[in-house]
């Protein structure tokens, strides 16, 4: 069982195994402890296009809702958290001639005991930043979390 | 064997661990690989103080010298870039009236094939932020690479 | 009536009055169409008593509840983007030798046409911001708007 | 009359209202008590259309002079400060797949009663900021004064 | 003569400079030249105590009027973005654990060959930033225009 | 001599002269005391040609190694740094409405007495920031240093 309170952990975890056993193991526990999952990558110069592709994810595997702005919102947010983590203060990457490839996971559930603090949202990020040029990078993550 | 160029996985996964078997092993394989480990825990509202603990940590296990400012300044710059990931863009959290919790990670080593690519750093807070009230909290974390 | 979709516009307007008819009158239509409302105001130097001031404020007059973090966390944030707004991109004031004088404004309710998009908050501050010396001070305002 | 000292409560009044009577009547008061004002609106994704906008209309409506620096640097700085309100901290929109729609109003004048304070200029935005999807938005705005 | 349009050139080098012939010199063709100008130096975690060790300086040697809110707000802004440069991006130093020590230069006059473009102010800094140990740090400088 | 410690005094310097018998005396002297220096200029709305024009001074001459990402990344935070100088906190400027003149220096060597500190490297920034309108714009610096 997923501890209570570690959807974030939980999402990170998946960002950094990345695929195979550790990956798929993790994900059926937590949608057998009944969080929703979802997983994707992108590789970009421009931050837009990650906020995008994150979104398509979450809709697409119906983590949240198409029609709701209310849950666009939390998703957006949460997502702008993370890349802060990615840029470390900063959430552009072309304008100062950084490239990324992200891995990402979203996990949507309730992680506290109590049935009313309702549901909640983590997106973290695990890949590498660095300059336009093959194995010039480092890592970078990050992770956001808020209440749906 | 630890993959090469993952020194900030390797670290962030320590700190997402915690205290047990699965920390001990990954230290261990870190360590046979030539890579320096250490780990830390910190709960404040200041940031200097985590800057504080992170920096006595990684002295007082011999992962940064205290003689060299080089050393004192790649750690130090690593640890603000963890720390922005953490507060999500901002580095201080009393004046916000939020309080952390966190475990952090340090690992020290070449991770890079090439060998002229020379040392580098990583450091990783995983924990809890929020309001000063106990369970009004959620999970944040964040990653700091740099050369050394 | 309030206009839909106007949280963000009825609270600032509560700031931007101060006592008085006008406020008590806007205070009497939220009300009456359903939305909850407070109001406080705060002097200081010190970003966190802003921060604890709202918080103390929601709470006292039923706007969030004391028991749940999921609404601490909504206000939380509603405020920090607010006190942004004041501080144009800096929420921390003494450290910078400013000090601020605040009204704000805390409204909380259904904005949005489709019942689904559920409940929303604005917090809204406006004052003065200027140097510790009487009169050395211009107008400052801001507006976080949050679902929750 | 409008109250000495709020040139920033009279904008950010002006850009709420929106047209209509409201609006004339505060724009008469204001110009009656010697104060320039001017109104606009402006929907896009990039922020420097919007510093462009207010710009065109305060130099069409001779809020400031086309032909001297000072007066568009103290302009360009109390726009950029009206942004980060309106952005929470951030002045740009579409790299992070944000939209805004804003009216926005400058006003000029003597706010102080010391005559030797000279002119002040106050910015304030209201409108909306979200996804590039109709509905998918909620409010925003922000303010920005300095001396002319 | 000093050439025109150069007021930050000319505080930067007096803060580069430190006391001695070079620093007298240029001082000395500033005044001749109709500028003001005033030196000062301050070592500090805080960054209020910069912002007033700037601000004393200056109207001590009636850089600035103490009387006059307009100036006080224009030298303001000139410090806070000169910190910028100090910082990096951040103008606080203890909460990072940071010390400064800085020599610092405030110039006013007419930069600009239009004489309607009146009174500009520079303020700059030049110092080291590091860790609160001895010769744990490097350099670090910034610089703030502004119309006055 | 160029005294120790000094490599980011020394970049500013060279910056500020400009071509001429100042800096290139300067050059000289840098040069004898072992230090490698290069000197540039860019003129753009776009900060990322910023960074690719200083990455192509110092690998042309040999400032940094091109096939070192561990340098480039030294180099890379190092520009980073000195931008936030010259944008006051931000380092994009079309964005803004912004653009910028610069002359650039890079200065790498051994500012410490200790031979173990090693190399270090400056960047710094010096020229005009203003709006696309010719003679709209005063002077903007800065300075990033770090270990290489």
């Amino acid at each position: 069982m997923v501890p209570q309170n570690q959807i974030g952990k939980s999402a990170m975890m998946l960002a950094l195994f990345g695929e195979g056993a550790d990956q798929m193991a993790l994900m059926k526990t937590l949608e057998d402890d009944g969080f929703s999952v979802t997983l994707g990558k992108i590789g970009t110069m421009e931050s837009h296009k990650i906020v995008a592709a994150v979104e398509t994810a979450a809709k697409k595997n119906g983590i949240i809702s198409s029609e709701l702005y209310r849950e666009e919102h939390a998703l957006y947010h949460a997502t702008m958290e993370a890349l802060l983590g990615v840029g470390r203060g900063v959430a552009s990457f072309g304008t100062q001639l950084r490239t990324v490839g992200l891995r990402f996971a979203i996990v949507r559930g309730r992680p506290y005991s109590n049935p009313e603090e309702g549901e909640w949202l983590a997106v973290a990020f695990y890949g590498t930043i660095g300059a336009p040029v093959k194995g010039f990078e480092h890592e970078a993550l990050g992770l956001g979390v808020n209440h749906i």
